[in-house]
């Protein structure tokens, strides 16, 4: 019923939303194997943990359906290969803006801002629509996230006392403080339009996305 | 048949697709007036010339249709609005990526690359897909906007001899370096995924736009 061998694709439900097709060739594919081994579905650039469950939905189709902690680990691995060894800290922050804003759904706003000083935070690399350039410590969301150190997840965005309106798009928001040796040197903000687009398990995720840049030469 | 006072919109072509609806209040409508005259029609957000025709399309509404001309001065005088006073390069130019990305038709990709050193071009800000870091000068598209100092307008990206395909939706592209104090600083690379998208006239217009860029903080 399955071909022993031969051309097809991996169609990879990466997130609640999109799917993405691979090619792939199957070298010798055993019928009666559940799941097929990792060897034959894993893809260069699909990085997917052995717990993933595998479907074999017809002849020339695999299918994988991530969980979101196998989405994120996934993320993670993709932000590593795409900044490994690269020092330039600008290039890296507007790589992985791109990256985010490729791979999470329903995302009107992602990007960066830098601690300047203490007491403030200047616009970085992002993707979406011009954006507030400076930002005090303690104010808004993200100012918020840099005084108290920790995430700010927040449901509904017109409900956060003090919130600053860059796109009136943004109705809620997650704001990650980003940490290099034990200090905030930036804050990785993501807006939705939708109300309560980031549940527990994107907090989660995305503190191992926040943690994976740490090593970034953020003394520029 | 118009009125002589009331709240309404002006519905602006500002390019050959996009629609931009601004509300406006007039005062005191006399209609036999045209064109009307520049202040009852001029919201605060949106800078044009008194050569752009108007048009009283119903009792509502005020069209102004632009030319390409008309367009590139309105987005030089909206990057002035969005950067001055800021000495930041990095939010300045993640801004400027982010209007031109709102602004522009047909775009896949819209940035920056830096010039590092002499030999070599570094990613900076963009709007897209996640791109290829350091780019040789000499190199592809960007990397001869470099060596040759003059603007790069590819009709077809696929017979430009040596281009570094980043993003494989891209078919036409235009690079222009950027110059500040007599020095090339960088490029603006601006990528479609239309055949010929760029003509004589978005030339003009966007070395007009680079020509902003001139005195923002290059020396990082």
């Amino acid at each position: 019923m399955y071909p022993a061998q031969g051309n097809g694709l991996l169609r990879a439900q990466i997130s609640s939303k999109q799917r993405v097709d691979y090619p792939l060739t199957v070298d010798a594919f055993p019928p009666n194997t559940k799941p097929a081994p990792k060897l034959w579905f894993k893809p260069r650039d699909l990085l997917v943990s052995s717990a993933v469950p595998v479907y074999v939905s017809q002849r020339f189709f695999l299918e994988i359906l991530m969980s979101k902690v196998d989405f994120y680990r996934s993320l993670v691995g993709q932000i590593s290969g795409l900044t490994d060894g690269e020092p330039d800290l600008i290039a890296n922050l507007s790589n992985v803006s791109a990256l985010l804003n490729l791979s999470l759904d329903d995302l009107n706003w992602v990007g960066f801002y830098l601690l300047s000083n203490e007491n403030e935070l200047v616009l970085g690399p992002f993707q979406g629509k011009p954006a507030c350039i400076r930002i005090p410590v303690g104010k808004g969301v993200c100012g918020t996230a840099v005084a108290t150190g920790k995430t700010q997840r927040v449901a509904d965005v017109h409900a956060f006392p003090g919130h600053i309106a860059c796109d009136g798009a943004s109705n809620s928001e997650i704001v990650l403080p980003v940490y290099s040796q034990g200090k905030i040197v930036a804050v990785l903000d993501i807006d939705s339009p939708l109300f309560n687009r980031f549940d527990e398990e994107d907090e989660v995720g995305l503190e191992q996305v926040v943690a994976a840049l740490e090593n970034f030469s953020w003394n520029r």
